[in-house]
């Protein structure tokens, strides 16, 4: 239990994904955080953990997990129980697209939740429900600035060349981009990166988030030059269970030869893909995986380093080379495996790690004689829309 | 007019496009053909243009360029006029898909024949025709033996991970694998590769065969180990007219928003996309673009520019470096200002090419300080069929 906080001002980061709802409480400074948690597998069997800062686990009052909406609501009633003394400065919200016009957060007006809620066909599993948290949080803090915090703005000012498909121009203009995601995490590690290697940060660096949801960025001076992932969250590395990159020849073959639908389509290429596909569905779990040692296993792990290194290679084309290296995400963050695999081959670009430094998860795992830097940043996206919160209430005090 | 010749054995190689007919009549031996030409907008506008070896244009008897079938028909009685006393040897013939049975050409039988049908599904818009041209060569000359040369076979048995897609695995057990096509230029390359520069193809070669169609290749030893095309010809490199690389959502968008049908996102990924679509319609061929220096015209070279740059990354990372880059191809062979291009930020792998021995479209690009060896090869895929076609003619002589 916590101590009752008379005066204390909170910032709440919201994370609402497809069937989940990740939720964290800030204090007015400082990267710890008074509340984190989450809602899993939302709907009938939808659970939710709530922990306060020193990790406990808090007593939740009874709540419906069936919906996003209850899922928040079960959230803000724990926040009111816990936290009675709290006032909620702004509470933060990812939000998966922010099309062509948000190239950083934004307080949520009606004209902006028009212009979002315009984006829901570019990105239809994700953006309907961070639209609905926005909404539920709006109802239930009236007067609280809502902030939008984008995964895609972070990519916003890509060359043409990395923007776009080679199909019909009038596409482009439809805004049919490869806009690009996880731009809240590469966006914190580009921060962590000034903070801790700002040499660094000033050449060329790429950065391979690597979790269930996997893509990777291409960063130059501190700005996105290019992303593995483009129009949508399906395109570039294979994920937990999306495929990444694929020939569109095997959508018209799905469609022509097998009659499968849309739907039909989407939920091959969304959910039995990647990582559960190619294992034949044995996990979309890296961890399960490496544990399996089986032929299946082995197939989806190979794959995933592979798919990897090719970007890597890609992306050191896109900047002539590259200067460093960072691994976050749950796999880049956690599995020796994978990045001692990834790093194994990629001595021709002067990448050399020390097995040393990867088996015990360090900041630094390149070796004293790679040319370049190869480094894990435990991201924190959670911050990233804290941090934005904070600064938007801010501003809003200065301006009143 | 050629001087009749008697007792002259031909051989003829055979390419048919899904509008198009290349044929060539090579004599048993040499790398001369007597005969070479192509009927071209096969259809109520299609025209046939023969030359000699000489490269006088031949008179054509009066025929029917509607179809492929009347196209063949035509050069059948064209050979037979012009060529009164030639014994027709072997025909050869490229056909593009060879599925996962065939690693080298093969003598086409009626279960054979029979599997190029089944493949039909794998190759909608060329498949057929390759077919329809091999069953009028047999009914034009029966008894001659006809020889299917697969543009998937100088890809067979590359490993695993560059084969497949991160789909569920029954995919890949049902046949919908990165085939990769131009394995007949590939081939040609390597070879004169061996005899030229029999050091380079120990090592690892990259081959760009960059014209209207256009992939690149990985070649380890001798061995394809990756193409940027997969499944279909849609993937990889943007092309003339077809896409190359593109986001899975936006074929999702195409269908869910726009309500376009399979044949109209067919007509539009194949037939308005590439250099056409990015320059908005201005062109698909790269000497107008080049000529037109409108920001159109830029936005399709730029991007084309990009895509083979980050393939080179992709194929580097894949064999740990690269010994040389190759190029062919229409583009690759004549278009000084795309191979600059494509150069111009290689420096980091070691690539620095001679901009007097550009100009000239020698064979050796690259300077004397590049670490990586530049070439141009000018691709044979005629002579690369009728080379299979005279063999398979030797080795039945023997047989008998």
């Amino acid at each position: 239990m916590n101590a009752p906080l008379t005066e204390t001002i909170g910032f709440l980061a919201l994370n609402a994904g497809s069937s989940s709802l990740k939720v964290a409480l800030f204090p007015a400074e400082g990267d710890a955080a008074l509340l984190t948690g989450q809602a899993e597998r939302i709907g009938p069997e939808g659970r939710m953990v709530l922990k306060d800062s020193t990790g406990a686990e808090l007593a939740l009052p009874p709540g419906d997990l069936t919906s996003h909406a209850g899922a928040l609501a079960l959230v803000i009633k724990a926040v009111k129980r816990h936290f009675p003394g709290l006032r909620m400065g702004a509470i933060g919200h990812r939000v998966v697209h922010g099309g062509l016009d948000y190239a950083e957060p934004v307080r949520v007006t009606p004209e902006v939740l028009e212009k979002l809620i315009a984006l829901e066909p570019f990105a239809p599993l994700h953006q309907p429900h961070n639209i609905a948290g926005i909404r539920a949080a709006m109802a239930a803090f009236p007067g609280v600035p809502q902030i939008a915090c984008f995964d895609t703005a972070f990519h916003r000012g890509q060359p043409f060349v990395n923007d776009t498909f080679a199909i019909p121009h009038r596409y482009y203009e439809a805004g049919v981009r490869r806009y690009g995601f996880h731009g809240l995490s590469y966006d914190y590690v580009t921060g962590e990166m000034k903070r801790i290697a700002p040499h660094l940060m000033e050449g060329r660096v790429v950065v391979a988030h690597l979790g269930n949801g996997a893509s990777m960025c291409a960063i130059h001076r501190g700005k996105s030059v290019a992303s593995s992932m483009g129009f949508s969250a399906l395109d570039g590395l294979p994920m937990g269970t999306r495929c990444g990159q694929i020939d569109p020849g095997v959508l018209l073959y799905m469609l022509d030869r097998e009659h499968l639908d849309t739907a039909q389509i989407r939920q091959i290429l969304y959910n039995e893909s990647g990582l559960l596909g190619l294992s034949d569905g044995l996990s979309n779990d890296m961890r399960t995986l490496e544990a399996a040692d089986s032929p299946a296993a082995h197939r989806a792990i190979d794959y995933f380093v592979f798919r990897v290194q090719r970007e890597l290679g890609a992306m050191a084309a896109v900047m002539g080379g590259i200067d460093a290296l960072v691994f976050c995400g749950g796999i880049g963050e956690n599995s020796r495996t994978v990045r001692r695999r990834i790093c194994e081959r990629l001595g021709w670009m002067g990448i050399e790690i020390d097995h040393g430094r990867n088996a015990t998860n360090a900041t630094v795992l390149s070796s004293e004689f790679s040319r370049t830097t190869v480094m894990i940043i435990n991201t924190r996206e959670d911050l990233v829309i804290a941090r934005a919160a904070r600064l938007a209430a801010q501003q809003e005090a200065v301006a009143e």
